[in-house]
């Protein structure tokens, strides 16, 4: 196909496209006359993948190119292509050291195995750390509810990453793990409505005692 | 208790304390001198409140006046006063008609209840319209499965939801809903991490054929 084409299919614009090529983002395309050259899936593939990592994931080019190097080496797995893609850095030594033993604690109890400096283990701390310094109670039986809950869901969603190329599978994964995460927060939301209408729908919740004496 | 020492349990500086008073967002204390004044619980659980709405929904005073005048009205039942803590407006009606049909047929197929104009209707719709211009493929299978999951999840947050006092409900209820979602992206993304190493942890998937030819 042609330029024009590869753009509408993409819609990434013309100007960005030759500046992917130029900078070797992208590979160049068969050469067709002086100043023009023919485009086909793989072309098409590559840009959907770095969108995906710059739009959705919002990498920096210099990220969207070290990830690019990991899809493209046939030594480095697909899941280490996914992790540079999802966990460009760990946020975390400063991780509350209580919060991160509460994580690895979950972690063990499901024998997940784990970088040992993952940046999804760090999340979790603090995520922990900041609902311990609201004084917002999460026991561990409903943390283990969580992770029942998520480990069916990620099992499905991971036996469904195509396996036809690796930048489909990473292009799947990056979306899949982020945009993924508003779907599944709307559908709490929404199941919480039900329940909160069911127990709490009734103006009948005493009112905490006031001292306006 | 003194206001310095309500100051130093709620964590909420004096100066902000003096402006709430002030502002009436938070009562009076019972005078014990000219200048003095005593505190007790229930200042510390309105502040408590006041500042899961501000710092935790991120609400301007003038929303979090209103959320209080709903929980200060024993008319309004606590799972309005808790809609009104986070559903502040409703962001879509220019949601994707389409999507917003798929939305609609999975509230319907689970029989939940939610407001015509819900919020987090909408914010479905939204997260699924996404997904959509990104051809990212979300079957209603799975889709029916995050429900599934979902609704177990809320049913037991909804019945932890404290109804000692209507201010500990709403306080339990924002930040329940929204600082438990990092919780559960987190746990969501360590689940994918050992999924993805035992499926794509091999440098086995092939690679898409590229045409340097």
């Amino acid at each position: 196909m042609r330029m024009s084409e590869l753009s509408a299919r993409s819609g990434v614009p013309i100007a960005t496209i030759k500046y992917y090529l130029r900078d070797g983002l992208l590979h160049p395309g068969v050469a067709t006359g002086a100043t023009r050259a023919s485009y086909d899936e793989s072309h098409a593939r590559r840009l959907r993948l770095i969108r995906a990592l710059a739009d959705v994931a919002g990498m920096r080019l210099e990220q969207v190119r070290s990830v690019l190097a990991a899809v493209d080496d046939p030594e480095t797995s697909v899941h280490d292509a996914l992790g540079s893609a999802l966990m460009p850095g760990s946020p975390g030594a400063d991780a509350d050291p209580r919060t991160r033993d509460r994580a690895d604690r979950l972690i063990d109890s499901w024998q997940w195995t784990v970088e040992p400096d993952s940046y999804n283990r760090d999340s979790l701390a603090s995520a922990l750390a900041v609902l311990e310094s609201l004084d917002f109670p999460l026991s561990d039986e409903m943390l283990g509810r969580y992770a029942e809950a998520m480990h069916g869901i990620a099992e499905t969603e991971v036996a469904d990453v195509p396996t036809d190329s690796r930048e489909n599978a990473v292009v799947h994964g990056v979306i899949g793990t982020l945009l993924v995460e508003p779907v599944l927060a709307s559908i709490r939301r929404l199941a919480h409505e039900e329940a909160s209408r069911r127990r709490l729908g009734a103006a009948t919740v005493r009112r905490g005692r006031r001292s306006r004496a």
